[in-house]
């Protein structure tokens, strides 16, 4: 039991006008966050999504969650036998994790050998749930079944960070952990003159000097945006998630192109771990937030979370736009978070 | 204004046993997060610095905060005489800063030259604060100064993200970004097998297969551990702190050795964001926590922050010590879970 | 023409004695190189492998050439769909790619979807040849056939960085270029002491705090050991190969293992980017030196690369047991540079 | 002795029109590879720089070498007080590192510590030398006098992967390692349209999504380039270097502008590890590129090989133009190769 309850502070803004595949209205979400200009923030990027027709569109690309096991063998030859025999095996070892629940689903088995050590990516569905219980207790479930099956193998450990969890990498956003979503917007002229206060010319150019380029020279990983890390600690905290899911959740790229004088603006978020059910979703707060983000619809098995991850990656956008546009005037964010933190001794970031 | 908050479960673990160059004696930690599990599982890392004699010891090693402004020379020549230029000033810039914050001390400027981009990478100290809004005042403060003496430099941005603020990068680890803390504690055999269930050896072994070969197989960047980013984020959490910063906060370095039986441990965390006094900080319950770990004391500035700072690293190392010793143990992990989380369709992850 | 001709100096070093799933025997390797150290050094590896009853045991894990085209859709969505509609049509491509080439086999398309931008990663085996150009010639084939069957989609570029090729990344080592190999031995006890002049428990210890933990201090990506490039380098060179390829290449991992008193020790290379044929392979030296490596063998395609990635990794592994058993001496390794480079201003590297 | 030489193709490119902080003129260079292809690439690169009045700018904006020591303390407490100790007596280390070498001139000593390793990162300026083997006798002489000096610290290794040579790294990036060389050229529409085939907008195009985005993608590290390690092979082998360091040499950045129609070109090289005497340089062959290069006049220590640096970059600039106005055009690079290798079965890479 708790000793008690941090509050973080929390509202709800928007609404965000969105669509695609997982998703389609105009939606409110919510924030929780010490850092409360992120509101306003995200609110003049929701604004924008609005006035565009189209609003902001999202496509999941991709989803799965993996845990990875750790087995060792005596040598690589034997490691490397080990893994084409379990290849070979895939069917058996998805009837076993079918034995033992019935939204975890193994769909692919991936290899990895360092001299003798054989890690197995192991690779699920997970229905609603962002799955790290699942996949760790059918992990577990299959490092039993091939260390009892195969006398060459011993135990290394039932995760051996190929997975990966919490951390940063490459192999998440390259192999797929969570739902891969990519969030756009086509934005008319003389709303990137009102409401943005700048050109598509001017976004483009503080996005690859800054996001690539800067992000580049300070030796960054598959990472190239201002801020998606502070949308994601807000979202993920109103609505239960395991926010240190964030430290992968904020390797993304922000992508932008003139068109004209229109500005098309995106973010990709390969690494979108959340979910409608499990822990942390059972406090009345959060159970209230997802009816509220219409995540508790009766769908097929891991529609609410699609639906969830898009909004997620739809507040990324309309944060990370806002933090852009301001940057590309002199002055500008300094003078806005003077305004809005004036009785504080140390207002928070501007990433 | 909020319209509401969101209630993060909160416990106080430990006292973890603490001494060092920032801190001293038994303290108890707020840990406010999702994943409950977390709670005994640093609760038994403090157990175990209990009784050891000495306890864990913690090192600060560094301290700074960054900001990096982005000026846009006509090519790489004037960039680069510009760059020149502006390291012979650096008293004028100290100046300059010291007329707008009692705090903010600028303490070194780096150059960063890409083609015609010249990035500055402003570095501060900043008292008791984590200095986020501290730097980018005196960072916006800088630019002008710059833009306004050097007629061949333009505005690239206030932020050209070779800070790096909340993301994923190698600069922050190499360059320096929030604190540098080392937190570490040998401990006897018999404890090691009593407490921890497992061996010295064992631990080793696992560290270098799971945490370094596996990181590493992993695409991982300047990051080695097991679970770093779920202590940070809910001790961040508990204590008002810009729990993004979790991001390079989790780029840290599990060490271990066996010392004959005994077992050496270490965690190297060279970006802890945290400051006791700012924005997140004027909450009453995030006061009261700064009470309670003794950081509203009367010490010179800096200090309180310091304190923190290597609280956050000890109970890094508990909550790193315990999960590792249980991976070692096929098996006990997953059953702690299950009991622990009977009653939960996802029960959050082990890393 | 060329005007003239760069003599790298070169010899034979060995035989190295070795065994695998691609080559089994004793056999001598060539290494051109300005660094004549490397020659001694390699050659005592070397030779502790013939004092070995098994030598060095090599294992091709995998082998495929990628090269990644880039197309541009007007959206994130139409990239995805796109996307699925490609990868239903994997066997129209195959049968593409077979109209052009006898020996390149279409066997996996993989895509990356960032914004609106669409890369496809095309993998394919490639016989005995590297493959770099017979990739090129189908991925541009590939690249005409997509974009004349579907016009939402535009040109972005035949070589979208996605491949990648002779640069730095985490996609390589994750997906696979090139040859995937590991190259292994088990030295007993009384030979890590003679011939090596240290023992199983130091080299691991140096690996772990060189290899693992420095490497990963410094910043390293998928890269842990002492000197690869060394070694890849000259044996490139004496062979035809593309030795630019030593950048993907020398991205591998030493891992060590005290078994008792006796020393596993592993070189695990992800990258090999080798072949027998093409490019490069036509001149006399080179011709001569497949012949004497038993490389210009009547074997199914690709088994004669295979045989010749094999010995590089045994190659590799000769010089980096040898380098690592002399850095646990203090002083030894200077020592020996010394002896070797008495006339030389700057002898050379020592990694 | 050698057994023989592998001779590599070698062809005098250019003229190259360059001018800079450390050479002015136009200088032919020669470069050796087996993919002959990049002969006329770069010589087409030459020639546009000989048609705009200043040619190609080369900016050295930094040079230093780098070798780290491992020293092993107790804990990570006692580390950081050695640390301390040592930055106080870097004068003392000096004066040693003086006693022995006359080029060899210690400028800094930065420390990183993980748990209870201490990396000491001592570098130097080595005049007009690559440096390799003067900072391994200077760290080999330091090492000893640290260890003698203080009998808390014990060997851990004379080199620690802190420094890095010929490896994957954000550290040299970062704390500089090599030549710091900007290359960048300013091109008239009418040179882009008629020479390259290609205007301003379509090559900053494909760079921003080639090599940032696509980099990026691919998890590459400070590395965003078409194909520098190509040009540095050919150069390196060519002038008797050490070419296992295009590892790191390869870690550079291309940045592009449109000005108006006039394309702005850049390339940013922060690790070339060059210098015109020692290893490999006693080769007539390499003599006599040395001469040809300008690179034996009578210039103080370091400004022959900074020169040579420069050339390095110049050349890498044209091969890199060369080829990213090809790829900007569908077909065109194919072509031109089938049109350059038709009698090759596998005819290299483009990248």
């Amino acid at each position: 039991m708790p000793d008690t309850a941090t509050p973080i502070p929390t509202r709800w803004v928007g609404p965000i006008r969105v669509r695609g595949n997982a998703v389609s209205g105009e939606v409110e979400v919510p924030l929780a966050t010490y850092e409360t200009p992120l509101w306003p923030s995200v609110g003049r990027g929701a604004r924008v999504s609005r006035l565009v027709e189209d609003g902001i569109t999202v496509t999941v690309v991709d989803e799965r969650m993996a845990r990875s096991i750790l087995l060792v063998a005596p040598d690589a030859a034997t490691a490397y036998a080990a893994s084409l025999d379990i290849q070979g095996r895939i069917g058996e070892l998805q009837g076993l994790v079918s034995t033992q629940s019935r939204f975890a689903k193994l769909i692919e088995v991936r290899d990895e050998i360092v001299g003798n050590l054989l890690y197995l990516r192991l690779e699920f569905t997970t229905g609603d749930a962002s799955g790290h219980n699942m996949v760790t207790q059918a992990a577990d479930l299959i490092l039993d079944h091939l260390l009892a099956a195969d006398p060459r193998l011993s135990y290394g450990s039932v995760s051996g960070n190929f997975c990966t969890d919490k951390k940063v990498s490459a192999v998440n956003g390259l192999l797929g952990r969570g739902k891969n979503v990519v969030a756009e917007i086509l934005i008319p002229a003389d709303l990137v003159a009102k409401q943005l206060r700048t050109t598509a010319a001017r976004v483009v150019e503080l996005n690859t000097r800054k996001n690539l380029v800067g992000g580049i020279a300070a030796g960054s990983l598959r990472s190239a945006n201002a801020h998606y890390a502070n949308m994601l600690l807000a979202f993920y905290l109103a609505t239960g998630q395991d926010a240190a899911n964030i430290v992968e959740g904020s390797q993304g790229i922000t992508y932008a192109e003139a068109r004209g004088e229109d500005l098309y603006f995106s973010c990709t978020l390969p690494n979108l771990i959340v979910g409608t059910v499990g822990n942390g979703k059972d406090l009345p707060v959060v159970e209230d937030a997802m009816v509220r983000l219409g995540c508790r619809e009766d769908r097929e098995p891991g529609a609410n979370a699609r639906r969830l991850a898009a909004l997620v990656a739809a507040s990324v956008l309309c944060g990370e736009l806002s933090l852009m546009a301001a940057q590309t005037n002199p002055g500008e964010l300094m003078a806005a978070h003077l305004r809005l933190e004036r009785r504080r001794q140390d207002a928070g970031s501007v990433a």
